[in-house]
This record gives C-alpha cells, structure tokens and sequence, in this order.
C-alpha cells in the first residue's frame, strides 16, 4: 500500500466522520426510536443504522474492493469475523449509544482501517464536543490538530482510570466487572466511567486520567482508539499483558507500561469470547 | 433578605465564580504540588487554596457580616459546622481535585448560598470547558443562560446514573461503595463517573443522564449543584428518600420522583456521619 493511497484513505476517512458527525449532532437532541439488542442496556437507534449505511457506501464507492465490518451490520448478520491482509474498514457509527439515548454527550464515530491485521489510520470523531482525534501508524496521534502526548505518570496509586459497567446484565459478567472496579478504586486514585470506549481511548492519549481497562466490547468500539492512545505513547495490551487480540474483546490501555503492568496484576481476567 | 440583596449576591456569585475560573484554567496544565488530606487519593493543591482565599477576601470585602464555609478552611480546623440562619456563602474553590491533578477536564468551582438554611443561590462553573451552571430559588437553572431541563424518564430501567468510588480507602465503605455500584448496574442502563460532584448535579440538571447518587460527600461539593438540579426539575432527596439534611454528607438526585424511589430501594444506605 503506497504513502497516496494511505493519504486519499486518511481524507475519505476523516470526511467521513465529519459526516458521520453531523447526523448524529442533528439527532442528539430529538426523541429516538430505540432497539435492544442482547440486553436491556444494549440499545440500537436508527441513527447508528443510517450512519453506518451512509458510511459504508461512500467506502464502497471510492475503494470497491476494500472490506467493511460495521458494528450493525454484524449484530444484524451474527457471524464470526475473520480479519484478512485487505484493507478493512471497522466502524461503530455511533459508540456510546446509551449515552447518544440518554443525551449524555460522550458520543463519537470511529473508524479503523487495517491493512495486513495492521492497524493504520485511527479517526475518533465526537460531534457534541467538536473533537476529531486522528492517528496514522508511526505519525502520531491528534486531537483538531493538535498534537496528543499520553500522561507521563508511572505509579498506579497516582492514576485514574476509566472503565465501564457496560451493556451486558449476564448476572456473572456483572459481578466479575464489579471485582475489578473494587480493585481499581482500592489501588487507584479513582475511577471514572464515560460510556464511549472509543472517547475512553481518546481521553488516555489526550492525557485526561492514565489508563482505560474494559473486557466485553468489541474491534469496532477500540481499533481506532487504540491507534490513538499508541500513537501519543500510551501502551496498548490484551488485559493479560499479552499483545492485544483485536478479536478477543477486551482492553487494557495505559498511560505508561508500568502502569499497565500494576493494572494487569490487580484484575480478574474475563474470557470473553471473540468477535 | 430583600430581592435586591440577593440581586447583588447573585452577581458577586457569578464574578466570583468566574475569578477562580481563570485561576483554575491558569494552572490547569501546569505541574501541581499535591498534598493529601484523609487518605492517599485524597489531595489538595495550591490553587485550592489559592482560589479559596481569593473567594473568601472578595465575599467580606463586600458582605462583612455574612458567614463563609469553605472546603479547606474546613478540612484544616476540623470543626464540625452549625448551620445558621445567617447567610452563608459555602464553596468548594476546586470540585474534583484529583481530576485538577490529573489533568481530567471535569473540575469545578461550587457556590452555594445559604439564607435561614435555604439554598437561594446556587452557582457551579467548570472552566475547562466554560460551562457556567446557575440558579436561584424559584426561577430555575442556567447553563450559560440557556434554561436547563433535567430528563423526562421516569423508568428506572432507562436511566443511566451518575455514582462515584469517591476518596476513601476505608476497606468497609469501598465494599459498601462496590456494593451500590453493582447494584446501579444491575438495575439500570448503566453508569458514569466524572469525578465531581458538583458536576454530577448539573449533568442532571442538564439531561446528561437521569440521576446521581453519592455517600461520604460534603455540604460544599454539592450544596450550589443540588439547587441548580432542582431547579431544573430534578429531585434531590437524602439516599434514603427523606428531604436531605444538608451535613449528612450523602445525597440522592433524579430526574423523576419515579427514579428518585427506584434508586432509594436497590441502595445500601452508607450511614456517612455529619460534616
């Protein structure tokens, strides 16, 4: 993949989100038709369907041959994925649909291309605050142009750390997600929870708080986010320590790797499956 | 206290409030020397004290006579406070230290005036992102002048609610924390944390979400927002579902009476003794 090919999928990516944005800006504050999906917590609108409809076909149009993977699309569809060397695509058209329902503004469109299982091009967009955090492997990350620096704290006890409760209400799943916030709070300065695991991502590379750890979301709520946070120097793992699974749905993503490290010991580690 | 008194109380509030904004905004991305108070997630800085003295010289110059609560003239005395019926200025100069410190954007300045008890004016400003949230008894909340209507749900279910692992380290009122945590999870569409209190109301207040519920807070980190929530419509309760007493040091917010009962039986009522 030559440096103008990356560059014309970098334009149509970020003109895409801007895109993206602006249905969900205008639908931020009407009433919503809403879906539930595995649970009650689980929720689908119409917008994520046409975001994620409008998106794919300006993709298809300019690179036909490229893959897609869109988070409604594969919730409609139910199959396993299986991510091969072709450019990929890999939306969420709206992660933090609950906060999108609940008008809480931690809303964002995320993007990822990959290409050889690499991940290239990072585009986070969260049109209610107007912040566009951009990443190209090996260039940085970025936040409306400016550049992203992750915090330089090492020690656990100094760090806050967001993670979610998430949309699962698997009675199991709940309780292992509530040891885990218990261990943060008691080694930690504190946590914080924000509902967008792609604005989470983004808040680590922006340096707000130091690490981010969520097991049960999915490669489209993280892949550009990831990118993002690496790319401002913060460190992306598998919660285990291992490298990161982009299918193995869940994260650990840490200001410094001696943070990262202190996050991996306390945790309980959820096998999650995959996508 | 005649109307035009607290006309001019009013607009010292908001001149104030904006006068520790700058000084907050000033240091926001500066290094900060932090000192701790009851526990090691538990700080203070320079420019806590810094914006209190400041508040506090501004306030007698102009009223003499009125009394004045402030976190850290507090935290340092460690009386126990009377309320009077005396007007009372009580503020909290940075609410959500540890996100000062840590570089979270969610930080605030919190003004609350008490008149025979009653919270007449209530006033909260994030500087980091300028949102100046204002309210006086009777004539609703402001964002920066725009009305504010706190949610419409009414279901439980649907509502996504603010809590906080807060500062302790106590190993009981962690558990006892973790244990309202699980439940919030378990009984609605999720929750958040940003990590100030005083914003946590005013996100309510605002419609981010449909309540917020926190054990082990004090009179000034949520004395201005519990005005600016009401006044927005909300409900601000004590936990268990009688009015709040003010030095409890716990306190229940809801965008319904609905919600507000939901939240009051699925909690563990921390009993957080009295400021």
């Amino acid at each position: 993949m030559s440096e103008s090919d990356l560059e014309e999928m970098f334009t149509l990516a970020v003109s895409v989100a801007k895109e993206a944005g602006q249905i969900i800006r205008d639908a931020f504050d009407k009433e919503k038709e809403v879906d539930t999906k595995l649970s009650a917590a689980d929720l689908v609108t119409e917008s994520d369907q046409a975001v994620e409809k409008i998106v794919n076909t300006r993709i298809m149009e300019k690179f036909p041959t490229h893959r897609f993977i869109g988070e409604e699309t594969t919730s409609e569809s139910g199959e396993k994925h299986e991510l091969t060397d072709d450019p990929t695509w890999i939306i969420d058209p709206i992660d933090g649909t609950t906060n999108f329902v609940n008008r809480i503004q931690e809303v964002s469109f995320s993007l990822g291309i990959m290409v050889n299982k690499k991940t290239v091009i990072g585009v986070v967009y969260a049109p209610i605050k107007d912040e566009m955090f951009t990443a190209r492997l090996g260039k940085g990350a970025y936040l409306n142009g400016m550049k992203l620096q992750a915090s330089k704290i090492t020690d656990l006890k100094q760090a806050v750390i967001i993670t979610e409760g998430g949309s699962s209400r698997d009675a199991k799943e709940v309780e292992d997600k509530v040891k885990n916030i218990h261990a943060l709070i008691t080694h930690t300065r504190g946590i914080r929870a924000y509902g967008s695991a792609a604005v989470n991502l983004c808040h680590v590379a922006a340096g707000r708080g130091q690490g981010y750890v969520e097991y049960g979301i999915h490669i489209w709520d993280f892949i550009a986010g990831a990118l993002i946070a690496k790319e401002a120097g913060a460190v992306v793992l598998d919660p285990t320590g291992c490298d990161l699974d982009p299918l193995r749905r869940r994260i650990l993503c840490a200001c410094s790797p001696e943070v990262a490290k202190g996050l991996s010991q306390i945790l309980t580690h959820l096998d999650m499956g995959c996508d």
